[in-house]
């Protein structure tokens, strides 16, 4: 069929500023990539982003939405404590898309690139609707692979940042609504970044890690699940981030439960493994996943349950 | 956003037949996959097909467009050389795809991943529109690439399989047109094999090799032009082809020139490498392509003026 009219000379043109790195054995431009063999397991992830669906165009310029979407690519690394090497991009572009807006895209993959310290090694164009983009990440395990399986009864339960806060972001984002003091959270969402370092330091120390892109209930409950295990929660105070969510009219707790869009890692260790992280409660032997407030503790299911307020924030 | 509704779920039920090879070192359903490291090259590619941009439904049922969507990721594998070892599959799908089309989807991947000798080693689902199957193919070299630079004036310049016949099978499908003896095109175009033994078997004998999939005079300008070299073309005659081309209506030689959607590889070397093929021309100092037809010889420019009439056949 007749998409692939210029789609050599759009790569040609874009690619090749992306491909300079020792890790590729043959020059771009070629019907694949050649990377570098290595005796380390290799780490693969593929996660796509769909105008309309995972994003919106009016939420920011297209460079800040391609580093996003790249960055959930790459949070899939970091929870598995792996160093990304490589990534490829696949585009479906509608035709309304200018060689300006394309070269924006590309600009923000390349800055998630350099920050990943990784090589664009390859893509694809298309044509078509809507915008999505569709990225593969590669990484090498330094260590063994932090995996869902594997929470002990008494690890305690870590994020590497505080939840709820992306999700409050795009909950603005979706309401064009901006309420003084929701700038951090809209970054939140925004401006992500792969907790690439956490993940590697996380790795040899930590028993189970994932990251909260579902929400941490359901995360947490994949967990469990996966562990056998159960746990109790205990959300630390937020009041910023509290009054913020007041402020946008959403209640905060739904958000910090089951608000996803966040690239924090969530894992269970004995202490804190050495990384900047917040302890939001603990591994118990009790199947299902409870919530302490003061002293009621409520029971919150198994976290599958979650699954249809993700995103949601305010359904509840 | 809130497409993530069930998507782990999906996963869940459709994923783990897939995953049984011990070249996973973790069960599927973590944040990514983990795969053996080698000290080989890996090789890594992209590729999208869009419903509606690369396939409609009608052609054919979902199985059969899924499978040959993967075989497109791994035709460019078999081009650099490689053996396929894991497949990443990013799926969007519309909400009133049911469950039972997704199945069988997923049946077509598994077949091509089995027919390959890969394993599908992750995957993700996102809800949208239209339908699309991305397809990240991984594998490895045994030998050095097959690079499209390299070609050298006196090579031969060869096909693994005759020209234009998936380009005149697409014909038949976009017109719902089924004259006599058809079938074969339809079946060229619709069941595809990546050439993957004569890719392995290639490496270290062809000087240059591409797949066709953009049709040959434009593939073999991407060759030239990276080698440094011309070519001149003559067709081998194929006399139920063009009485099959003529009988839809369209001119066999723009499809056999022009037509690309074919994972037939074009490879340029002294003799044919053992490798099953027709020859179809021979490479020349003098730059750009030419055809020769009996006594006759045009230009056919470099390649790259071709683009436009990618897939499209009868455009002349």
């Amino acid at each position: 069929m007749s998409e692939r009219s210029g789609e050599h000379e759009r790569i040609a043109r874009l690619l090749p500023r992306l491909h300079s790195s020792d890790a590729l054995l043959v020059p771009n431009g070629d019907d694949a990539a050649v990377l570098r063999g290595s005796t380390k397991p290799l780490v693969a992830t593929v996660d796509a982003v769909v105008d309309g669906v995972h994003f919106r165009r009016s939420f920011a310029p297209l460079d800040v939405l391609a580093r996003r979407a790249v960055m959930g690519a790459a949070s899939d690394l970091a929870a598995m404590g792996a160093r990304p090497s490589a990534l490829l991009i696949a585009l479906v572009l509608p035709k309304a898309l200018t060689d300006d807006e394309l070269e924006r895209l590309m600009a923000g993959v390349e800055r998630a690139a350099v920050e990943l310290d990784a090589v664009v090694a390859g893509g694809n164009l298309s044509g078509g609707e809507p915008l999505s983009i569709t990225t593969t990440a590669l990484g090498h395990l330094e260590g063994p692979p932090l995996t869902r399986a594997g929470a002990k009864v008494g690890d305690g339960i870590f994020l590497t940042g505080p939840p709820g806060h992306a999700a409050l972001g795009l909950e603005s984002l979706l309401r064009a609504s901006e309420p003084e003091g929701i700038a951090p959270y809209r970054r939140a969402w925004l401006e992500p970044a792969a907790a690439i370092d956490a993940g590697l330091s996380l790795a040899g120390c930590a028993h189970a890690c994932v990251d909260i892109s579902d929400g941490l209930v359901q995360d947490l409950g994949h967990v469990c699940r996966a562990s056998g295990v159960g746990a109790t929660l205990e959300l630390p105070p937020d009041p910023a981030f509290e009054r913020s969510a007041r402020a946008l009219g959403v209640d905060p707790q739904p958000l910090q439960l089951t608000g996803g869009e966040s690239y924090t890692l969530l894992y269970t260790a004995p202490g804190d493994c050495g990384v900047r992280s917040v302890r939001v409660g603990t591994v118990e032997a009790a199947e299902g996943i409870r919530l302490r407030e003061g002293d009621a503790v409520r029971s919150l299911g198994d976290g599958g349950g979650f699954d249809h307020f993700t995103g949601g924030g305010d359904d509840e």
